[in-house]
């Protein structure tokens, strides 16, 4: 996990419920950005993440299902951090403060059988909980743990192009010329696409660069073909945050929530659509300084870009092979044959 | 009020409370648009209104109190409007729908006494009723009542430059050249503002366009001007929405949005500044139809755009002298030496 920033889940997996949300929780705050390019998104206090905007410091980003209702979980992390006395400070007491809690929804209503069935204030509550606790564990020489991954917190009720979607996570150095890591970056997203992350010529994932994974045979092919031809109501959205521990200005920080476009363009076909809500944020926990030499801190920022590109790859490359059957929503492992 | 269109307020004044949720309800429907302007902006839901995403039509605008906490009034606006079965389709059975409802906040917090006493979800379900209630009034022959303005609704905490601020309203009819008039155009708005409505030299309203009221004497303008230097912490916002029967694409809606903030930045100086998160929404009602002739329609929107600034002045200008002394937070025409 990427230092000063840690993750935390709540599911809601079962008993007609398949949805959940998902905390990126700052531990003293972050700098944020935001790139909303999907043509349906669910969102909040993303306007102020404008870099001409004031608020300079993040607390915490919450992913999340329920479509547009599945909003109401930021009330929840608002109200859990004003708790612990975190946020703006807007008057003269303590515990005056106004948390700052940009959220994104996925469209995943229905999915576990109840249509009401969406999470609320206490889901986001209990994501706090769960994302605080991974913090609290970082003492000295104690790194946060990497997020659980597959059908958790708001990629419980995902879906791609016709399989199980999810949560996946993918982090990496950031290094410079000489191969000195400098800084690291992490992505986490949920991969709830219109779009396929199955190149139908194959029947393997777009976002398996590294062929990890052996090519289905016809049988999954045709299996994996039959699943993307159901793909059910368009109603969908990918959305995740980009962590970083390198120091970014505000506008910086919004570049790099663009640039995460770019992966789920290479990773699910097609992506952006007008039935796609896709955003994503990213966070600057500024724990490492840029090179006050301006070519290299150009240089390190478009290797930061680069790398974030291929994190998104990867982080759908992980959402897709965590994922889980559940119910009728297939997951691409037992479909193509891989279990 | 414009046709196909009202306002509902719900008011929480006394007992540690100031502050309140205002809704402007469509009948079945608005094209949608917005425009923030103001630095510290506090906003749901305001990204699907960009004209290249899909939804095009809105089911209400929330106006709340709260700062960032009061976007949970939208909550409740939602679960209102998904229980009357209203909302964009996303399911093959009734009353599957996702309710199209964007939000923008001010800060009022603590101006009751207690820090803690802001809109809560059921704020939003209450004001939700009322402007339900102004519809269900209209049969045939019958108007929609224009609303209450002062200290109502998400005016009731509001603050301008040292001054109680408040909820304001203004109509006019858009006319073609021979004054035929052609559709309707309102200003809703709640004034709440880090700069002044009152010019210094005068001690009168910026906005009273119309020469409405009597210039302040000497001891009106000493008590004005001690009001200003008195102004507390610079949080602020003034938001408001701009309400019209015209029919309008999605772009011209966030036009209409944009030129609200002409007004303001004639009634209130400074406005748009880094601690106000001036938001302007518009929506269209579209119960009359644009001119055929394309020059008449761009002359027609020309016209709408020209009046609706006109019209946010007069709304800053109803806000001002509706507005009552709460508390230590005196109004325009207590100061004024007018009451």
């Amino acid at each position: 996990m990427i230092d000063g920033l840690a993750v935390g889940h709540h599911t809601a997996d079962g008993e007609g419920w398949l949805t959940g949300t998902t905390v990126v929780l700052s531990a003293d705050g972050a700098t944020g950005g935001v790139d909303v390019r999907g043509g349906a998104p669910g969102t909040r206090e993303t306007d102020l993440l404008d870099p001409r905007a004031l608020v300079e410091q993040v607390d915490a980003v919450v992913l999340c299902g329920g479509s547009a209702y599945g909003l109401a979980a930021a009330d929840g992390v608002m109200a859990a951090l004003a708790a612990d006395g975190r946020g703006f400070p807007v008057g003269p007491n303590a515990g005056e403060v106004v948390p700052i809690v940009p959220a994104a929804v996925i469209f995943d209503l229905g999915r576990g059988g109840v249509f009401a069935h969406r999470p609320t204030a206490e889901f986001g509550a209990r994501a706090y909980e769960s994302a605080k606790k991974a913090l609290a564990g970082t003492g000295r020489n104690r790194r946060v743990s990497d997020p659980a991954i597959g059908c958790v917190g708001a990629g419980t009720g995902a879906l791609a192009g016709g399989l199980k979607g999810g949560f996946g996570y993918a982090e990496a150095a950031v290094t410079l010329g000489d191969d000195t890591p400098v800084a690291r970056v992490g992505v986490a997203l949920v991969l709830n696409a219109a779009g396929s992350g199955v190149d139908p010529a194959s029947g393997r994932l777009w976002s398996d660069r590294a062929g990890a994974l052996d090519s289905p045979d016809t049988v999954g092919r045709v299996a994996l073909s039959a699943a993307r031809g159901r793909a059910g109501r368009p109603f969908n959205t990918t959305i995740g945050t980009v962590l970083t521990d390198l120091s970014l200005t505000k506008a910086q920080a919004g570049k790099l929530a663009a640039i995460a476009h770019d992966g789920l363009a290479r990773a699910v076909r097609p992506a952006h659509g007008m039935t796609d809500g896709d955003t994503f944020f990213a966070l600057s926990s500024g724990r490492r300084p840029q090179p006050s030499d301006p070519p290299a801190a150009v240089g390190l920022l478009n290797r930061l870009l680069e790398i974030t590109a291929d994190l998104v790859v990867d982080a759908c490359f992980a959402a897709l092979t965590a994922a889980q059957t559940r119910g009728g929503l297939h997951c691409y492992r037992e479909l193509a044959g891989l279990e």
